[in-house]
């Protein structure tokens, strides 16, 4: 992770990016990753969509895409100084609370 | 990372909620939460959504929906057996390649 | 449609709201909208999410964000001066040209 | 509204795709194509995305998205029997309710 993040600031400083880079321009880059991410499973069944079923050139690009969500990701983070593993970590016990076992078990949430 | 990725194996598997996780479906979530982090920033202007000028309030939702992100990203890492990291190590390389530094600098890109 | 352009113009005017609608949030805040859309069908299968399978209060939570949709659509239209029904219209022969009937036909298109 | 809506039909009925294009399939495809919409804006500042400053390459590809979107929320629409307009022109009274002219008036909502 550290590795990734020093990889991203040097690719940024070289090409003088930072100043594209507002939290609000880069949530609209992460978004739009997400859609490409997403498009790949568009027309396929939630079958299709499993791992077993993926053809090479899928699993590709998907594999393309989630590079470049977290790339956005960590950006966002980087320009607000926050520590997505540690909000992630922080969020389970939320949902936890938000979704009691008893009553979530089996349904599609919601 | 791996205490997360645990933390959410076992909230999935307590209440049976692998059944809806498909790709397809968790890409769709993916992408609904970062169209929420979106929102925060939606009529700020670029300046705005800068962390000196956001308040307690609005860095405490994008906290969240941060958590919520790299929670669902990793879910679908999890699935498809791919490395996050990984993956955005990979495209850095490729992307200089794609942006070359001496007609990229100071230009929005594309 | 004019008599919606028009209310939209009114709402807008009486909150001196055009200040904020560049096509650049605009096109944020419809992003926002259609994930929301689809959010509903989210943990659905694609059976479920046909109408007969909806219930009715999934039903009125479809047809909010449909209004939503459209009217963030004609701001963005207005703003830039597009029709969109004239700009579906030309799309529909290139998309033909682009998906021959004989090589598309039952295909899952891509 | 009509010309295009029978246009589509013809489209979708002849390359036999309706069995794709259930409200869940189209729901992620809209929303692709409004990502792609919020892509050309992206890197530009919120003046950058107003009509005057938009090249005609620019506004070349923002028309081809609105075709798409409005294709694809013509299609939604359609498989789910609601009529867009009437559900923008119900929206706007719930609006003013939600934001009263006196406490919105020119202030960026939420």
């Amino acid at each position: 992770m550290n590795i990734l993040m020093k990889s991203i600031r040097n690719f940024v400083s070289a090409r003088d990016w930072g100043q594209f880079h507002s939290p609000k321009n880069l949530s609209m880059a992460l978004t739009k990753e997400c859609a490409e991410l997403m498009e790949i499973f568009q027309w396929k069944t939630t079958d299709e969509s499993e791992s077993e079923k993926l053809s090479d050139v899928d699993m590709f690009r998907i594999k393309e895409e989630v590079g470049d969500i977290i790339i956005y990701l960590m950006m966002i983070c980087d320009r607000l100084e926050i520590d997505p593993i540690q909000e992630g970590i922080k969020k389970i016990p939320n949902n936890a609370r938000k979704y009691p076992i008893s009553q979530s078990i089996g349904n599609s949430r919601k």
